[in-house]
């Protein structure tokens, strides 16, 4: 059965997934490129960026499994862009320009709807506005037997945390203080039951946690 | 300079230092024991508890530090027992028995004065309602150069850490999940300013952190 994955989320040693003060000059708020510096060390992460050289190992294996199996992509809309409200003259196309490392049609939830967006490289971004199980629905349709990952923003993934909607959670722990921003797992309380730790692996550089939906409640 | 250290801190994945519904059945609260578990793996950890047997590695390294050069100890009123309000007929003496494993001089914070008491095999408990600056010179002073040990609980190492007064911080995160409880590092804000991250070593079973004060703001 397909699954919802999230993978290669970092966040700080405080739970912070990202800094305050988030803004389209920072969009991962003060501090928060420091969660992430792992990604750039690993072969995968620097390939992403189009950059050679990198090591292999522990971090690159981690990082490699967020994309295998994967046919579509959920995400929040604030991952998507800094634009609340109203879409406006539909000029925001995303962070990642003309070409999105995604290459299959990824959903982006919001409140406004929109027209899908195709764009080259094989990504289509569709926005939906019938709420978390719909959009989930749809990435399953449109992953045709793939998984689907969820990249986040922290809120997106807590309400489908907190829904058990949710099969696998990576996270990476990184040496980092951030002292205020969005925490990850936050207050989760019985949601917590339907999970459990499936994984706890560091390397020198993160510490990986892998959470998985409990045998007894994917039934 | 004589230091106060924290050590074995242990905290689960979402953060937090203790679980919900903390009574004395139940000291370390729901699921809280499952954070500590390393400890009694350890060689020093089960002769702590007159047990043999057990690991040496990494986890026994970092048990260790934590009684290596202590001259005295700070603790919480919550860490020394469940008695709230008034101590009433002083019949509580700790949950360690006749004899205590600290063996010299502890500063137990509240807000309730009380005379000391003397233990078996050194160990005093000193009451001190004037403040964690004031108990803070008086360990020192009881410590004779020697450094001083904050054991707890959550709400005790946020105030020094928020004052700046503590220099080492060991925490152990454990691949726990508890879902609510005492979070150790909660909205620190600018406060992570003056800690850097020391030290961030894992074994299989915790992944073991140390926060430092920063150079600039020892001076």
């Amino acid at each position: 059965m397909a699954k919802l994955r999230v993978h290669n989320f970092s966040v700080s040693l405080d739970g912070y997934g990202a800094g305050r003060d988030q803004s389209v000059e920072n969009p991962l708020g003060e501090g928060g490129e420091r969660l992430h510096e792992w990604v750039f060390e690993t072969r995968g992460g620097r390939a992403m960026i189009g950059e050679d050289g990198g090591d292999t190992g522990v971090d690159e294996d981690f990082f490699n499994r967020g994309v295998a199996g994967i046919g579509a992509t959920i995400m929040g809309r604030n991952t998507f862009g800094p634009i609340r409200g109203e879409w406006g003259d539909d000029e925001w196309k995303g962070w990642w320009g003309d070409e999105p490392p995604y290459h299959h049609p990824v959903f982006v939830l919001t409140h406004h709807p929109r027209p899908p967006i195709t764009m080259a490289g094989g990504t289509v971004f569709n926005f939906v506005d019938t709420g978390i199980e719909s959009a989930l629905e749809r990435a399953f349709e449109a992953a045709g037997g793939a998984d689907v990952r969820l990249v986040g923003g922290v809120s997106t993934i807590q309400q489908y945390l907190r829904a058990g909607l949710l099969d696998e959670l990576h996270a990476a722990i990184a040496p980092v203080l951030l002292g205020s921003g969005e925490r990850l797992l936050d207050d989760l309380d019985d949601a917590v039951a339907n999970y459990e730790v499936a994984e706890f692996v560091s390397s020198p550089a993160v510490a990986h946690v892998v959470l998985k939906r409990a045998a007894s409640k994917t039934s």
